[in-house]
């Protein structure tokens, strides 16, 4: 933590500062420059209270040099972590594609899409059981019943489950039926719900939040982390900017700048992103050449007449001319698919 | 419901959006443009999937024409709202003041500036005992021992009483103990939270999520209303955008777009939306000014020693300056203080 | 200038970085800190190339510690400036009140416009002569014949005029008719405009690019005043962000926060940053509120069939309820009007 | 055109609207839907000017149906074009390699790095002499001077050149000495400009603004090529956003948007888009693998010494790297290099 002191600060703001760190505990050194005296803190930063020091007289402001979360750090974990799913992994090596409809709708049309993108080469089915949904007059999900069905999807084609969460509630039933939960956008800071997906011990698919920075996002997937369980798999879902041509706004260069900050996986979900399936074969090709471990992608056995976004779902068709394309993309980045 | 066709849709793909629409029971009037055909649809929109519409052949766009919220829509509803809290109302005619510290810290630190607000004139105690916070580190609340603290300051002085829940646990202890309870921004759209907010029957001030459109933000209250609870208090406390001098940017004129969209009181936070005391007296003028129906306002005893937030909370000192500056603003924009 | 060292930087990888600083002729101050090394710069940091030192090896982050604006810092010049302009003055103890036609569209219009803005209080007459429009198909002014306009109507009313430039022709053709020349938005970050308009000895109104923040806006007024053009006013007129329920967001806190940085008069535009007439009162009297030097707001005779920006204009009978209303919150603010 | 009366306008409102459009030469269509009136405007909606309308009572909204651009259009357009600059084209086929400095500097070094380029596939020179620079004490560029330069490197290694331009003096220089010209993203709304780079019939390169929309940035192409030049390239460069991990944020998405809009080529700028050399190359990746026409890269000899954007310039072996690694991927998609 480095303090820099306003013009004019006298001996006395500056020694009020250095006392109040050092009875903390922490050592200081002073650095006296030609326009400000700056003062850098050593020690434990956790033992003092930054707000507090910006309230002593001639501070003019704080920078932090260090990052808070630090479970999910690459500096203090400079291997990337492989997360074990079903008979699946995520990370290294692999192109994990996560595909299926927005919501489950029926047990048919569960199972008639699962085998459609096993055969296509995806390796997990996603599918909602629970929906946020903008409208309170909106389809709000099967629930229960829908987990019961992503089971026996799995179970019948032998892929890994996927589902998202919204509640304690939910994540008590999902452990019951699926192999790794995911928190939405949307819950992304409800850390309530964090750290109970933390103490479920599940692998966790954490999606960034509509405006949260890359920052706020790594401090998420640490309330997880602190709770014991190190299986969080970070998922790209676009931000919210001033343009309308898309949805959301893909944040691609998030993909590289948290392989430089985190030892976790990343996934990028181009369905969401851009809300257009137009969009999404072009964005899962630039996904998987800019070095993600992964992609999530929304599909469906009639977009036409999906209970919620068909308009950003591929059919099957769309879906297999992907995965066709995508295989040389995955020889070139080197990862198997 | 308006529906665009592409340049070039032939009669036969028209007749097929038209009868898909006239199936589902409603009506359709065409209007065939120089370059493009539209399609108007009369009737209940809710009837039918617009998503489904999107798929059709030579079909352009969609634009829907009326809100998806209709408790909340003013339309519906021309007359403002006033809610009863404690002896205290919002809305129509009175300036509601919310003052008190981010985080309750103790019953001493709590009553003591209870009465402080009190004295200058606030008709709310705010506190925070169930604090949502960036990292998992940072002090998290006294949880239902600060809900107990703050019915006791609520008693000793006569104010109502708010505090933030972030659960439904948390709901449940706050029913016991204080007289309104507040959704924030991180959760503001937290559907399974905002049901049951509405089930619970108290009185609801909902905070605008960091980047929620306004229309986003009008749905999350319908969510609320749609429980059967008409109680709800909006309030806008700044949003995310590049400006970094700022902690946020308060969306001042949310306040005049909602008192056109809406019937529920509008209330804003300075000190959330800034980030810092100096900016706070200053906005809470402006919000005044321009129609607001109230302010939450940081106030404690120690801003230099506060756990939380203490460079945006005014002390005591501060806060009674303040409202002494507000209450000519009040008589200027016809508002009892 | 802060320099913060990697993790595991080598005693070699420190002193190259305080040796090439030495080399530059300005001193070092080392702090050792827990996890990282940090080094201060002291002296004239002009003389060094910060992008240079990043390249070093083990460097981390380097951090500016003073602006890069000088002559526009309220720390260097605490007194804040006042501009004289015609008969009138822009600054401290005055409210300024620019209002006007988007464009000016005839000579009859102009000086129909200028008398009854006159009459309700305004002390300048705005008006365009030269539009940027998004679309090349709109009406782009009347250009040289429309500043002779604004001159006669300044003549006959008495009150200052004001223009916005977007070329040096422009400049050159203004400098000969009106009192004070205007930076529009999309023009902030036009180096070369803003040299010229420096150059021009003319007061200057430099709006808020679209997407400036305010430092960056600072540095655009710097541009000016390095030309030894000291007469700079600052108009806020939005910024772009995500919600469309306005056309842009009024960043009402950055007039706090430009009294803070900047001793350069700040006055708001209520109607460019929301789009709408009937936001333009609210908002007026918001921007009174807190602190801000003056408005510019638009009136047209006839809003509905102004060639421009009708539907934020005022009409005359509008304009003169919103100044008579703006009296009292004058008086409160302490400004004369 | 569609308008969209209130609920409860009557007859009478309606039908001042619909006699207005037909005394304006254009035809109405009436929708009586069951909350709302909807009228389809049928005509050249360049005769009516829609804020008039908006004025008229009981109107609600204006939707416009159409893009204001035309010429831009690929709708009245619809095969790619392809732009010939030098001995080089840029648009479908080919993968266009733009590299080179930031900044001229000198002659030497410009020729150096020009060599280096060409030899690892570029097929133009970039360099700018003239720089719009954020703070008016950093280097401007060598401008005429570094025209010079560029003419002679281009000839000594067969490059096409490009150059910015900032004004039209600026144009008036570089039509002597480069191929192409390049309006920056500070100025793509500097219509001025805009118009002369369009009469001066040079290839132009128009970049992005930093908050504009894609629907803004077809238009300001449109009044390039309204001047009678159909050569203009668009160029991807990142938007402002919350984001602060990269100087901007990459709108990977803008390159499918783009490609169903428009018949312009599209390239993207992996540099500027970051701000830093090491998320340049996978970037790069994922444009290509998206489908963009071409990259513009900054390549310096010495970043370490750069005068301009060192830290996200590449140096001359991780840029052969780069071109070496994005062969492979130009077969995928199809494109010679």
């Amino acid at each position: 933590m480095i303090i820099i002191m306003k013009q004019g600060a006298t001996e006395q703001n500056i020694s009020s500062v250095t006392n109040y760190i050092k009875e903390h505990g922490l050592e200081v050194h002073l650095s006296h420059g030609k326009e400000v005296t700056i003062i850098g803190v050593i020690g434990n930063k956790n033992l003092l209270n930054a707000d507090h020091i910006s309230f002593m007289k001639s501070v003019d402001r704080i920078l932090p040099v260090t990052e808070s979360y630090k479970l999910a750090n690459k500096k203090f974990h400079p291997e990337p972590t492989s997360i074990k799913v079903g008979n699946t992994s995520i990370g290294t090596g692999n192109l994990t594609i996560m595909a299926g409809p927005c919501a489950v709708e029926s047990k048919e049309q569960l199972i008639t899409i699962a085998h459609a993108v096993k055969e296509s080469g995806a390796n997990f089915l996603r599918g909602g059981a629970y929906k946020p949904r903008t409208s309170p007059y909106a389809f709000q999900g099967l629930e229960e019943e829908g987990l019961r069905y992503m089971q026996e999807a799995g179970k019948e084609t032998g892929l890994a489950t996927i589902c998202e969460v919204v509640s304690l509630a939910a994540i008590e039933a999902a452990v019951k039926y699926v192999d790794m939960i995911q928190i939405g956008a949307r819950n992304m800071q409800n850390f309530i719900l964090l750290k109970e997906a933390g103490r479920s011990g599940m692998p966790v698919l954490l999606k960034r939040g509509l405006s949260a920075t890359i920052d706020e996002w790594l401090n998420a997937a640490e309330y997880i982390i602190a709770e014991g369980n190190e299986n969080v798999v970070l998922c790209e879902r676009g931000i919210r900017t001033f343009e309308t041509a898309t949805r959301n706004t893909l944040d691609i260069s998030a993909v590289p700048v948290l392989k430089e900050k985190t030892h976790l996986p990343v996934i990028v979900d181009p369905s969401h992103s851009t809300g257009s399936y137009k969009y999404v074969p072009s964005m899962a090709k630039a996904a998987v050449a800019c070095g993600a471990d992964g992609l999530m992608i929304e599909v469906h056995n009639n977009p036409a007449c999906a209970l919620s976004d068909g308009p950003q779902s591929l059919n099957f068709e769309k879906f297999a001319k992907l995965t066709t394309e995508l295989k040389p993309f995955c020889q070139l980045v080197g990862r198997d698919f």
